[in-house]
């Protein structure tokens, strides 16, 4: 902490790109084009046709600059340095060496004289959770995971000339394989079997004799690119003559249609029981007799009577679904796994966190400037706040109070009074336009800007011009 | 602990039921004609076709003894001088008063000297858990279980003249109101509304202004039977010229169509997402932005897109549910919640609890008599044992170990070894048949006896004739 | 509980003692009576001074009845048969063959056929907390306790002719093993070293080459009894023509000057650092660059003046001791690790417990006879209440709720107001004599019979004469 | 995160100060030269004897610049922007107005928008645990530790003008208040009692009536130092024309002759217990009867004789204190408490945390350079670790691992082997001379190296040059 965060080097390509999105108006469009950017040439709506969560791809680009500035070796180096990297905590050192896969995790913290030293003796280092080390990352994470409605998280992995550091396995996410520097071998081998296409978990490791004959095998060079949806085993390795550094940033880790059905099934039973006596109506007083797996060979009437029944209360379940509770559910899990939004200076000059005052010459200065029915505002991102439900009350849930390190806070929310849901909808739904704070549907010009207050202390909204 | 358990003075005629059930063969048979003998003479048949669940029925006999032995307060005040009856546990003191119902449970042990000083100064007493202090109320709602395929539970009530102890309420439990001494003044009323029909949980204290007009009015007598289904509200209380004394015998409470779902769909959905991979695909990358609470007004394709894919995942669930799996759950915390078994003389004699193994005359007698290959034996009731598969291995739970207090014992079971599952469902299914050891379906005659001899010793079985 | 409590046999010697017993009129000396008959004919003031806490001693009698009717063989049998005796809770299966001990403890409940298999086959059986099941143990150990001033405990030993069920070991409790069936061969060994002389914590088990030569070896006979304190080892085996049945009775766990110190001393700290400054000055600023196991080589005069600081503080503790304070917490202890009393008839009569009040021919009978200012009473036993200030409040904790099962409850008390302290303390000191309840130094007449009320309700006072 | 650590402006007299202290070789000397600047002019050694822990003393520097550098009102603005400042965990926002003590915190992160908006409505604001984001703070305090061989910690506190921030109190620390801008008016006041001299916990807040008159009242200005001990009663508040910004310096939380005895004497008793069998003595038989509150009052030779015991065996408590061990228990407990060491540019330099080790141009530098028995190391700090003894195995207790926020990490320590103490022994009592690996007492010049490399990696020692 004492001295400035670490940077990437001369990464200019990537610097003048984040530029260029921080004045794209619209949060979601500024999602849209850093994922185009970084799959380019493929394009995106071809991508989620064919691609995605169906096959690997790869982008060999001949541009080792094309990543440049994301992440490098030298700010790794920094990083140890400068922050409290724990091993196994935020970093780990691993080993495949004949077939075995070993972790080699001293306790305590990570400095660049014990991770070298593991380093040159051929260990693998995967640093967990980047972006709570790298603005870089932070900020092209935090972009992207508009563009996925899902975490979007990472992990960076520096291999030795030679070596292999982790055996072939599948994962439980969307994986796009960011080449930064030198280069690594890749194979990429199918599902083995239909069940472990999009597998619900990851794999354990595998054997080399378990998994077949690879569908992809290619020397990924900086700036490439290699996307596998998760189920595809895959192992790299590196030539004897480069070390290799590259990012994986990965999404979609539980968030399948069957990952909703499981919040909204429970809450379409508790409904269908209160609101369908069929429901509440009692078993049959022997179904124990010939229902049960001690009594399934059994050829019963009764059987088939039984399962009739459950056939079509199940089929009346449908009725009850409460689907947008459920995606409120699912996106409150979203809301708190968030990065929180890194702010362009002009974001950070138009809202709390870079409000003018300040303690200036002995004095506090620039500290009556408030919000008044003429501020123009909206919401700093499309997707930083959402109003959900909960039965009774509303809550507004949102984003901006997350912190870099994953759940480190709780998920942040405060009630909304019923007579403010209108005006927060209204806010939400009028994002990227800014709207006057008088212009909410509320009944006092006082409540409107207390409301506007509210949000712009807690750091939901931001102002057309600096307060 | 000092002396006899209380008996319940003279009940000659449910003495003779009770000794006449002991020789019915099976027990399921046996649990019918004592549910007979409980609301005759309506037939149990029309009764489960035309009332249960349905409606209240009365049943008045003019026979003050019908029920005579089953519980008296004589009974009671024996058990608060042999037993350690505490207030707030076993027993509640309470009265209703000008609309306003309270408790008055000091702490401590409830002896005599203090109960019946409650009850002079008009005070109803509420013995909870009978069946842990009278043989009698044990060994009725041990049968009971067997034919509701749901625990039977029980309180009792005295309540002293020209008194009320309770406010109207409904129960979440079919409810038989059996008059064992004295008379009481009842009113029971519709369930007010569709929802409260067959509900889930008890209500709370009603005022008398909430509920409306009795669909029934009666002064129940010794020997008269009131029946009401869940959801019926109702208040009893006592003339001013004789006190009551009831038992109330409960069943089915959470065994209803939808607490069987509660267990079945969520392994439904497990299962679903193993087998089919359209459970495990992902979301729309966009769902967000057209789901959810925030856009249910929206009028957006996509929603209906989505509402119908969800509609089809969920019509698809019914292929993978696990019925028989799912009721084996419910089985078990229905074993979890029985009542031991109380064994007649012959059963005790041919069991383990009565084997003639003794200490006598300074040495051990008749410890050698053991299970071989032409002992005939049963399980000892028809429901006391289960067996049930968890997936992976197959346990046999049993209730022979259970206690007379609820859940004072966790469920008792053993792993069955896969090679034994054809023996145990042998035995079960030949009930009430008594069969040989040697016919047990095993490989090895040693087998079959060890098999039996364990099983003996758990007292799930019994041997056709003693040791 | 279907039953009877076992009984003894014809132990009518011990009956007519305990009925004599019944009518000595104060408890302490019915105890003192007791532990008399225990040990004679040693005169117990002699025992006292010269026997206990320093050697064994053996009493041969050659008289097998004198201990009759405390615990048989045959009771044990039929408490096996009556009560739930749960292998591993109240029942132990050992067994001690070529030096190695083993338990053979089965789950589930201890019944005939399986203890007395366990027992033809060559194991010990050890019944813990006899009290809990038998009446006559639970009367000797309630009336011992007043004699020892600390729990008095007991096991009860089964062992078959020709085998040994436990290794040589040493306990934390003075030991009166009474021989009651048969006959068992001992071995008494000193302890091995002066830290092993009353030791805090039982041994582990020895091996025999571990133990020396013994200092007693006899065979004990029915009606014979050894005593050996804690840290005396010791070992029995039966010989081939005899079984042995013997009940160890234990006290003085825990019950040492130590054991008082460890409640007296952080208490008296605590006082000293209240009331006297010297204990919160602070340390010397450098005391670490001194003190300390890696400083304690250093020759330094800063390391004797700490000491003699220290030696000086700890001097002064003694002007801080609250001594009575202390010796009521472990009183505390004691009364909850007491038996309940077991009433005579004539307690009965004039207790709470054998109140008339009863519900008899369709009506409460007696219920009105309640305390007045002329009723006489007194404490139900010396020592079965205690009036403890725990600083603020004024308690009082009493023994009548206790359960036969060990700690089974909690400690019961209740808080005296501070102007009744003085009535409880006479009626305290008052014992064995009777008082009139106009008598207690409280300002009313009210208060006074509310305050009797109050104890004759909790089981702590009797009455002269039945109410 | 995103910037450099906030600074505190042209603080070249302070910073000069700790340049210099950082080329004092040894750092307990260190320690006491800034620790004599902090009082300067009064010296050290007479302050201790006649001040310390008796009474308040006022420096008045007529020097506004004497304590620059420290920190300032616009250090706190940048932490405020800079760092997750969170209300209630690490500022709280107070006022005391019309003898009314107030708290004002708002849930979330305190961000310099609403900070500046209380200060400005009059509310004060204290700054928790400023060594976590000051590094000067932070050097200070590590710094000062070593003099106090107790645990220094810091709030900083900010006043409005005309106003005042909190009621009159006391506190359990001795309290350094360092006045850094502007000026504060302050009383201080005798402790009312006895009792309340160097009291063990903080007081409440006091209404004015409750405090007397002030012994000492003064208008505080910058570089002016307010020290007074732990039960002073004292209240400062700022004049109409000025703010107020401070620092409180404190040390001496429970670190007295009684907090030590808090941890020797129980191990006293314990080795009395094992060492003497006096202490394992049983309790007279009869000693309830006559000791105890219900007895306090009785005249009974017993009685004295009890005392007597008493005293006795406290008295030779003494015999067995070890006091080693126990100055080790609170050593322990300090060394948790600690302050990481701020390392100098030469510290980093030889140090684990500085080692040479790199990435650069694409591949690992320097990371060959090791320790060998030439390389001349000492321990970084006197008082850095620590060996200590558990009884059975010996352990090395260290603060090179600490965080800056309080209790952040455990305790670090590892085990030493038993030949390794010597050398240990040998290393800590050598500083602050460095000596050769070579020099270590342990068998084969390997070990050396090994131990050597081991206590490099944790931080714990660096080397007289870099390697």
């Amino acid at each position: 902490k004492q001295e400035e965060e670490c940077l990437n080097g001369d990464g200019e390509a990537l610097d003048a790109l984040l530029s260029d999105l921080a004045r794209v108006n619209n949060s979601r469009e500024r999602a849209s084009k850093l994922f185009q950017w970084l799959i380019s040439p493929l394009p995106a709506k071809a991508f989620f046709r064919d691609t995605w969560e169906k096959k690997p791809i790869l982008v060999q680009r001949k541009n080792p600059d094309y990543y440049k500035g994301l992440f490098s070796t030298a700010e790794f180096d920094c990083i140890l340095r400068q922050e409290d990297i724990q091993y196994g905590v935020n970093l780990d050192v691993t080993s495949y060496t004949n077939g075995k896969r070993e972790t080699h995790n001293p306790p305590g913290r990570a400095l660049p004289f014990t991770v070298w030293d593991f380093y040159e003796s051929g260990c693998s280092i995967r640093l967990l959770n980047p972006q709570a080390f790298s603005s870089t990352v932070w900020n092209v994470l935090s972009i992207l995971q508009e563009q996925f409605g899902s975490m979007a998280g990472a992990n960076i992995y520096l291999t030795p000339p030679g070596t292999q550091g982790f055996a072939p396995h599948y994962d439980d996410i969307e994986a796009f394989v960011v080449q930064l520097e030198g280069k690594k071998h890749w194979r990429v081998y199918n599902p083995r079997t239909e069940d472990e296409v999009l597998p619900v978990l990851s794999s354990p490791n595998f054997d080399q004799a378990e998994i077949g004959k690879p569908i992809l095998e290619v020397v990924l060079e900086a700036g490439d690119l290699l996307y596998f949806p998760r189920g595809f085993i895959h192992q790299g390795d590196c030539l004897p003559d480069a070390h290799s550094l590259h990012i994986t940033i990965s999404s979609y880790q539980k968030n399948s249609w069957g990952d909703l059905l499981h919040k909204l099934i429970p809450a379409a039973l508790d409904i269908a029981m209160e609101e369908d006596v069929e429901f509440r109506q009692g078993l049959p007083l022997d179904y124990l007799t010939y229902m049960g797996v001690q009594n399934s060979d059994k050829d019963d009437p009764r059987r088939t009577k039984f399962f009739s029944r459950i056939e079509s209360l199940m089929k009346k379940l449908t009725n009850y679904a409460p689907v947008d509770a459920a995606v409120d559910q699912k996106a409150r899990d979203f809301l708190h796994d968030c990065l929180p939004p890194m702010l362009t200076p002009e974001e950070l000059a138009s809202s709390v966190q870079g409000a003018p005052a300040r303690w200036e010459c002995g004095q506090v200065m620039d500290v009556g400037a408030h919000i008044n029915t003429e501020t123009r505002v909206r919401v700093l991102r499309a997707g930083c706040a959402r109003l959900c439900s909960d039965g009774e009350a509303v809550h507004m849930y949102y984003t901006t109070d997350n912190s870099r390190v994953y759940h480190k806070e709780e998920l942040k929310s405060f009630e909304i009074k019923p007579e403010h849901t209108d005006a927060i909808e209204f806010l939400i739904h009028s994002y990227p336009k800014f709207v006057t704070v008088g212009s909410l549907p509320c009944d006092a010009a006082k409540e409107k800007v207390a409301l506007a207050e509210l949000l712009f202390e807690k750091g939901i909204i931001h102002t057309a011009e600096p307060l």
